[in-house]
């Protein structure tokens, strides 16, 4: 293999590109690409290739690739699947920087091995492999339409980047009548070599792009895709629109940790830990792309709702407590702003109703207050079909305070509902790039967006909250288990790697006699609670082999009697090793608190509220590891049940420093003991004031030992 | 008061209208709403009113209502405000049937009393009055378009009740642009006299209504809306989009029955048990109206998606659980229905994935085995724009299936996303009255809205689950505190009416001396717990006054001398009543069980997580009374934390029908008793197998009572 890898600039802006399997025959993808690429006014060099040689959109034909007398950056390959090995290995021969391969028939089929082949070959030249299954590759800033695409995108500034071909295209005919400009989009395909966080890398620094699109099916690397999201969202919007939120398939894990995490909700966590905006349907993603690149950035959070219609208020009032639009609320300042353009039977009140009777004069009235006010520092305009106010003068007004507001620094966005003349105006402000929407919550939902993204970019953690840990002295207790054959720790080997990592676990030790269970009662301090240890009794409290809450040395003397009589009753020919002697642990609030070794993400850590609420509630939140002290406090104030940590019905605040110190420790431990895949404690108990305790605590270990060790 | 109002049908299919205001002047309202009328192709007679006299649209101008020698049933009047008291005082005494007066500047500017006077007008000569502040009325069955709208509605089978004018108008030329079809279009502003309860008596046995619209911004008359929706629901489907769902004015109520009911869930739960459809905004409501009115109720939930692209299909299935949309699984079945069109890289489970190289043919195949096959009930058919499949083909294959469909009797909808083809295709069948959508989101909703109608629809619950209950016995206890000027019961009046309820109460009772609480441990059965019975201690706990867990005779005796020694000490000159020995409840699931008086509503009950995650997790429900039991038990399963009741752990069901007898108990005590407004349990302790315990009660009194009393 090569050691250097081809600039991926190369991909995007190619001096030369040729098309294997190039056809003149306008039934075949073969000639749509290389259309494409001539009518798409692409500015280097263009060679079909075809062993039958001739010409195609006035382009010489060569044999084989063989014959150029050129470098190549890239090779558009759409000859059938059996001959893209040849394809490829000749390519890679002739020192092709990157092969764009159309053709479908590989992994997504079964292919498996032959697209490991292809690779491989590709790998030991220094090239790389777009796809295969792809549309192929659209690059504005060269004007290359590698695609085999029916019409060709508009250009702008969003790069999408797409896992599905089909829907790939389907974007490239949406964007275009929807006037969404693109600077690239790129079809990722079977992911054989170069997938989404290879391209990101060119879109990042890339000047023209001013937002990334991805439609993502599933992740492989997500520790590379965790790192280049992060490093993109620094730069620029991402909006990612992932499917399989239902997926069935995930299998139960042993630990809640694990089943939860199987769940759409740690993908989601993820995207937002990275800054990244998830759009849910293709219609939502879209909006958020047209408004956000043609929205200059917000200079703070308040908003103000400008409507000449009650209702459309009242429901973009609505709209923004659900996308958590921040709607300014000083009473005093928006009458002075606005009561020039408001009759007695409107409202100064935000939203702002200047009502029916308000024309352009009123608008750009009402709009040059808001604009020109520091506090107020973003607008929603409503306009809702009045006989009054004709619809032809509505686009201009639109188009004019757009372009005021860009100049200014304040973000607007309009809606405007009613018949043909309304859709004409949103028609006519879109062709010039001014996103328009009919129905309010679509254009409330894009200015949430908005601050979303900024909110996340203003307020980065750069920090990573960590913890020493005695890693070795941990990885000894974990291999001594993995040396019996096991892959989860007893309760007694779970709490000693608790105790190493500085976990307060509930005091206890096992008693062998009744003396030894006086003194270790006495050493723990009452009340305790006294439990039979025997291999041979499972259900301890059938057997009378457990008591609780004994207070002083006279009911431990009974308590052990009576255990030790219970249970020889019981099972007569139970070996009875002791009786375990614990502090009863006071009752506190119940959190779960998890950390587990993803396979797509790495460490992952979960809090929520626990005990028996954990399956019934699921209000547990993720964060991916590690992470900034501040993002674990937000990961514990994001659960639903915060409040109770805070203190509810007189009672203090909890620990929830410690709290959060228990989170790094198991995220901590998870990253750096690899024998270790999975943590749970549930419940740890939160105390009010200061103290954290955890009560139970279930460690798994790691399958990859597993199988160095047995396989 | 005239005993007799005109039959509402004369509003809707009037015989003869007027307009008072009419003018010849075409920037006025009084000219667009004579021309509307007339180029609208209204059938009946005309008479345009104004002492100006000429003639409007061809109409001759009578100076005075009085001067027509006719029978009128519906006066349009829009004459400024200060005229239109004498306006409606003619037309009552000409005997008119319904005035709609469309000026504004009445109730809703604070001139209450003005529009007080001219409905006493009205009423006193059986006239009824339709807004003030309207935009007007459209009825299609009579080509009447009483409106100032700019254009006229496509006549069809929906009918819209909005209560604001200017989103009225806008939708009037919205739905016209979408070939929303309407059969009505009202506004009833401020509903001085006529509301949607009125008008929907006309719309629900009305043939050519096949839905209905509404568009809520608040509720005066709660129980009648009830009533109404839940008989129209019986007929026809109807949604309903209300604004204000986050309204900050609701002022917290002194339980929590109130403060959680001024929520929006409230009415969100009682559209629900009415059958109602909620949209959320005015494009999800269009969007299931165009596909509801369209399409045949479905025989059966099981669905299926076919696909020409595997990403659509993904987010199909996503936005299928999303929506409630059951898809089918039967592998083996599909498998046989679609492996004639399914390529090898297709897929026929469920979404059927027909492959990109699927084109008409594939698409009429895959159709028809769907629709001729008795366990599929309906299909989500996907289509995602590509080189193979052109649009054109495509927009008269939607047609033919869609005709297929209807008249097999099954739902089908269509998405469709792509560039220009596609959005035409989209067109050319909307125009025909086939809804097809462009994102797989909005199709999937509009089935699942399908669904959720007729799955109401065939499953209303008749019945009414009721008690009996001493009333009498109940309201003397009330009275009693009433006449102490107390407005919420003490904890032994709530204990006393929960008794006469059946409902069981903790035991307890207060002893004065050391024999007394011997006695009385002894009587309740151990363990008990005491506290101290003194008005001058109000923290019992900090003045050592209670105390736990008692479990003997000796423990109690320990524990009184104790109480009173403590208590002595700590506020020597206080007044020691006794000491209450209560029972120590047993712990079990926690409920919180409520019902009250709402003013809007009337009897609503309320069931959700209680103890105290109540304020936290605001895991409630609630339900308008009376009910039947079967949605009773709906109810219950309707709150997160319905596992907990079913038994976590290894824990047996706990006690739900016990629950659900609390719940109608709750709701019969108000619905009874009207000295009683608020009564709630928190925590009912509910046990496994059979047993709930009502810990705690609280009840307030009404305030109706007090007012008459008081004032």
């Amino acid at each position: 293999m090569k050691d250097k890898v081809p600039d991926i600039k190369y991909l995007f802006e190619p001096r030369a590109v040729a098309v294997i399997g190039a056809s003149q025959d306008k039934t075949k993808l073969g000639y749509h690409v290389v259309d494409n690429i001539v009518s798409g006014g692409y500015k280097g060099k263009i060679y079909p290739i075809n062993p039958r040689g001739g010409d195609i959109c006035g382009h010489r034909v060569y044999a084989r690739i063989e014959d150029v007398d050129d470098d190549i950056d890239v090779v558009s390959i759409v000859v059938p699947a059996k001959f893209v090995f040849e394809a490829v290995k000749s390519c890679a021969e002739k020192g092709v920087k990157f092969a764009s391969i159309i053709t479908s028939g590989f992994a997504e089929v079964g292919n498996v091995e032959e697209e490991r082949r292809i690779v491989a070959c590709a790998r030991d030249h220094g090239m790389r492999i777009q796809g295969p299954n792809i549309f192929g590759i659209y690059s504005c800033v060269s004007s290359l339409n590698a695609t085999f695409s029916a019409g060709c995108p508009e250009p702008g500034g969003v790069a999408i980047i797409t896992q599905s071909g089909a829907l790939g295209l389907g974007m490239i005919g949406k964007t275009a009548i929807e006037h969404l400009g693109l600077s690239a989009i790129v079809s990722v395909g079977n992911k054989s070599d170069l997938d989404e966080a290879d391209l990101l890398e060119y879109l990042i620094p890339q000047e023209e792009t001013k937002l990334i699109f991805m439609y993502i099916e599933g992740v492989q690397d997500g520790e590379k895709l965790i790192r280049v999201l992060s490093a993109a969202t620094k730069k620029k919007p991402v909006i990612v629109l992932k499917s399989g939120r239902s997926e069935r398939g995930a299998i139960a894990a042993a630990s809640h940790t694990g089943s939860l995490a199987g769940s759409d909700d740690v993908f989601d966590a993820i995207m937002r830990q990275c800054g990244v905006l998830r759009a849910e349907c293709v219609k939502e993603g879209f909006d958020w792309c047209k408004f956000i690149a043609a929205s200059p950035p917000p200079p703070g959070d308040n908003t103000v709702i400008i409507t000449n219609g009650g209702g459309i208020g009242v429901m973009a009032t609505d709209a923004s407590e659900k996308y958590n639009v921040a709607l300014y609320d000083d009473a005093a300042t928006l009458k002075e702003a606005f009561t020039a353009v408001t009759p007695d039977f409107g409202s100064t009140k935000n939203p702002v109703d200047i009502t029916g009777q308000a024309g352009r004069a009123e608008y750009n009235v009402a709009l040059d207050a808001a604009l020109n006010h520091r506090d107020m520092h973003g607008v929603m305009a409503l306009y809702c079909e009045t006989a009054v106010f004709d619809a032809e003068n509505l686009s201009s007004m639109i188009m004019e305070n757009s372009r005021k507001y860009r100049e200014g620094g304040k973000p607007l966005v309009f809606a405007v509902f009613g018949g043909r003349k309304s859709e004409d105006c949103i028609s006519q402000c879109r062709e010039q790039n001014i996103p328009v929407f009919s129905d309010v919550y679509e254009a409330v939902s894009c200015m949430g967006s908005l601050y979303r993204y900024y909110n996340y970019k203003n307020n980065i953690s750069e920090g990573e909250a960590t913890v020493e840990l005695d890693t070795r002295l941990i990885e000894t207790i974990a291999h001594q288990a993995l040396q019996q054959n096991r892959f989860f720790l007893l309760a007694n080997e779970a709490q000693a790697i608790m105790k190493i990592a500085g976990v307060e676990v509930p005091r206890s030790s096992v008693a062998r006699n009744l003396d030894e269970a006086v003194r270790c009662s006495e050493d723990i301090g009452y009340p305790v609670v006294m439990k039979v240890v025997s291999r041979d009794i499972i259900h301890k409290s059938d057997a009378g082999g457990v008591a609780l809450n004994l207070e002083n040395k006279n009911e431990v003397i009974d308590a052990y009697q009576a255990i030790i009589q219970n249970c020889k009753a019981y099972n007569p020919n139970a070996f009875i090793e002791g009786v375990e002697i614990a502090e009863m642990v006071k009752p506190g609030t119940e959190l779960i608190i998890g950390a587990r070794r993803d396979a797509t993400f790495g460490t992952i850590v979960m809090v929520g509220l626990g005990g028996i609420y954990v399956e019934v509630m699921k209000d547990v939140t993720f964060r991916y590891f590690p992470l900034d002290r501040r993002e674990v406090m937000n990961m514990i104030k994001e659960i639903r049940s915060y409040p109770l940590l805070l203190g509810v019905r007189g009672e203090e605040k909890k620990d929830i420093d410690g709290a959060a110190d228990m989170i790094i420790k198991l995220g901590s431990i998870i990253q750096n003991c690899k024998t270790i895949s999975d943590i749970e404690i549930n419940p740890l108990r939160v105390y009010e004031g200061k103290g954290v305790k955890a009560v139970d605590v279930r460690i798994l270990l790691s399958k990859v030992e597993r199988s160095n060790q047995h396989e």
